[in-house]
C-alpha cells in the first residue's frame, strides 16, 4: 500500500475561546494532518518534540495509523502556542509562541522513507521544505503549505520550493499576499505560473476552491451545529486531501476526478476538527462517519 | 404572465474604491432588484425619488422591463448614500446617508397592482413592509429582506412581518444578529421557527446558503476576474432569485427544485453586479450571458 510522508510541527496549544479554555492540548500541523491522512493510507510523520512531550500523545498518533519513528525527541521544550479566539470563532490573537526545540528543527528523513510517494510539507520554513524534497527520490506528488511569515520574509526560498511542488494549499489571504492579486482567480493563475499545477485555496467555514488543468471546483464547508475550536482545520483538510489522493492510486479515474474527490474528502475531514478542542474532534472520524458527511456534502452541492 | 412587485429604495450613490470614485450613480435596492428580476418576468416597482432625480434613470429601469409608475416623485432630494470601500473591496465605511424624500416614504400600492403574485420587500422599515403586505390580496410568495438597523431598533415589528413571509433573505451577520446563534445552521432553524419556510443566507463572494423543507444547498459565488464595486450585489441576487421563482410558475418541478434553481439564477445575476459601478454591470445581462455563467456555476459545483 502506498504511504504518505508529512513534515511539520508537533505542538502543545493552549486555546481560549469566549466559552472555554484548554491547556496544552496536542496540536501542530503534523498531528492534525496525520490523524486525517491515516484514515486513508499509512502515514510517516517527521517532526521534533521536547522532553516535556507526553508519550501518550505519540501513542495516540501511532494508534491511529501514523509511524512516529520520524518524530525525534530533543532536549528542551516542545513547540508551544497559545491563542485566544474572538466571539466569531474565526479571528484569533496569538498570545504566546515558544518555538522551543522547533527553532532548531532540521528534518532528517529516515533512509527507508525516502521513496515515500506522497509528500506533504506543512508550513515550515521553505529552506527546510527544499531540504526535505532534496532527500526524496522522485515522489509521485508533492503538496506544499506555507504561511504569511514565509511569504513576507523568505520569499525567494518559497518561490524556489514552489517550483518543485505539484499542489499548493493556502488560504485566501495567503494567496492574495503571495501574488498581489485581489481576485482569487488571478491569484490562482499566478501561483500556477510559479510551478504547482494545482492550487487549493482554503476559506475556512466558507469551504475551499480547487484550480487545476481545466478544473475549477468550489466546495462549501459542511454546515456545523457546533464550533468549539477551529485550530488545525486547515491541516486536517490537507490530511483528508492528500490521503484521498494516495488511496486513489488504484482507481482508474482521471486526475481531475481524483482531485475533485480529494476536495470532498478534505472538506469532510476538516469538518470533524472544530467540533472539539485540539485533535479530539478528529478521533470521531471513521469510514462510516466520513461516508455520512460525504453524502451530506454532496447533497449540499446538488443544484 | 405573472409579475413581481418590489418595494424599496431608489437612490443615488457616490462610491469610492481604492482605485476609482463615481459620483451619484443610480443605486437603491429597488433599482438593482428590478433590473435583475425583469430578466425573468415583468416587474412593478414602488418607491420614491426627489425632484433632483434624472428622468433618464427612470427610463433606464422602464426600458429594461420595470413598470416605474409606482415610483412617485416628491418634493425634496433623492435618497443619497456615499461610501468608501477598503482595499479588500468588501469592507466599507459609510461617509454620508441623506434620506431625503425616503424619510417620509410610505409606500402606496396602486390598486391594480394589489394582486401581484410575487412580492419582494427590500430592507425598508418593517412597519412599512407590513403596511404593503396588508395592501396585497393573497400573494403567492412573499420574500423579505432586512438589515441590522431594523433588527436592533424595531425588532417587534420585524418579528411580526417575518410571521407573514415565505422567504427571508439576509446576510450571515444579520442572521446571527437576529437569532443570537453563531452557527448558521442553528440561525436558519431559528428564523424558520419565526415564520419563513425558506431562509437564504448571503455570504458575499463566498456565495449563499438555502435552508428549507428537506433542503440545504450551498452555492458558491462565481469566480470573477474583476471586482470594481460590489454595491447592490445582494439586491441583484434577490432579483434573480425571485425572478426565477416567478418565471418558473409554469414548470412542473417540485418547490425544492424551483428554489434550488432560483439560488443558481440569483448567484448568476449577482455576478454581473461587481464588474462595474452602480447598476452598470447589470446592463450586460441577457439570456445568453446568463446561460453561459449558469454553465460555469454548475461546472464549479460538480463534485
Amino acid at each position: 500500500m502506498t504511504s504518505i510522508l508529512v513534515v511539520g510541527s508537533v505542538a502543545y496549544d493552549t486555546i481560549e475561546t469566549p466559552h472555554e479554555r484548554r491547556e496544552r492540548v496536542l496540536g501542530g500541523s503534523a498531528s492534525f494532518f496525520s490523524l486525517a491522512a491515516a484514515q486513508f493510507a499509512p502515514v510517516r510523520a517527521v517532526g521534533v518534540v521536547g522532553d516535556d512531550f507526553r508519550q501518550e500523545d505519540l501513542d495516540l498518533l501511532a494508534i491511529h495509523g501514523a509511524d512516529v519513528s520520524g518524530i525525534v525527541r530533543a532536549t528542551g521544550r516542545t513547540f508551544f502556542w497559545a491563542g485566544r479566539y474572538h466571539e466569531d470563532l474565526i479571528e484569533r490573537d496569538t498570545l504566546i509562541t515558544e518555538l522551543g526545540v522547533f527553532a532548531d528543527f532540521r528534518p532528517e528523513i529516515p533512509p527507508t522513507w525516502r521513496d515515500t510517494p506522497y509528500v506533504f510539507l506543512a508550513n515550515i520554513q521553505p529552506d527546510l521544505q527544499r531540504h526535505v524534497l532534496e532527500s526524496m527520490t522522485r515522489p509521485a506528488l508533492v503538496v506544499l503549505d506555507t504561511m504569511n511569515l514565509w511569504i513576507e520574509t523568505t520569499r525567494d526560498a518559497l518561490l524556489d520550493v514552489l517550483g518543485r511542488g505539484d499542489v499548493l494549499l493556502v488560504n485566501d489571504g495567503e494567496a492574495r499576499l503571495l501574488t498581489g492579486e485581489r481576485s482569487l482567480a488571478r491569484a490562482a493563475t499566478a501561483i500556477r505560473e510559479l510551478g504547482p499545477a494545482w492550487v487549493v485555496i482554503k476559506k475556512g467555514e466558507h469551504g475551499a476552491l480547487l484550480f487545476g488543468p481545466d478544473v475549477l471546483l468550489a466546495v462549501p464547508g459542511l454546515i456545523l451545529n457546533e464550533v468549539l475550536d477551529p485550530t488545525g482545520a486547515g491541516d486536517t483538510f490537507a490530511g483528508g486531501f492528500v490521503g484521498s489522493l494516495a488511496a486513489a492510486e488504484a482507481r482508474a479515474d482521471s486526475p481531475a476526478a481524483l482531485f475533485r474527490r480529494a476536495m470532498l474528502d478534505g472538506t469532510v475531514a476538516a469538518s470533524f476538527c472544530p467540533e472539539a478542542f485540539g485533535v479530539e474532534g478528529l478521533l470521531a472520524m471513521n469510514a462510516v462517519a466520513r461516508e455520512e458527511r460525504l453524502e451530506r456534502l454532496r447533497f449540499m452541492m446538488s443544484p
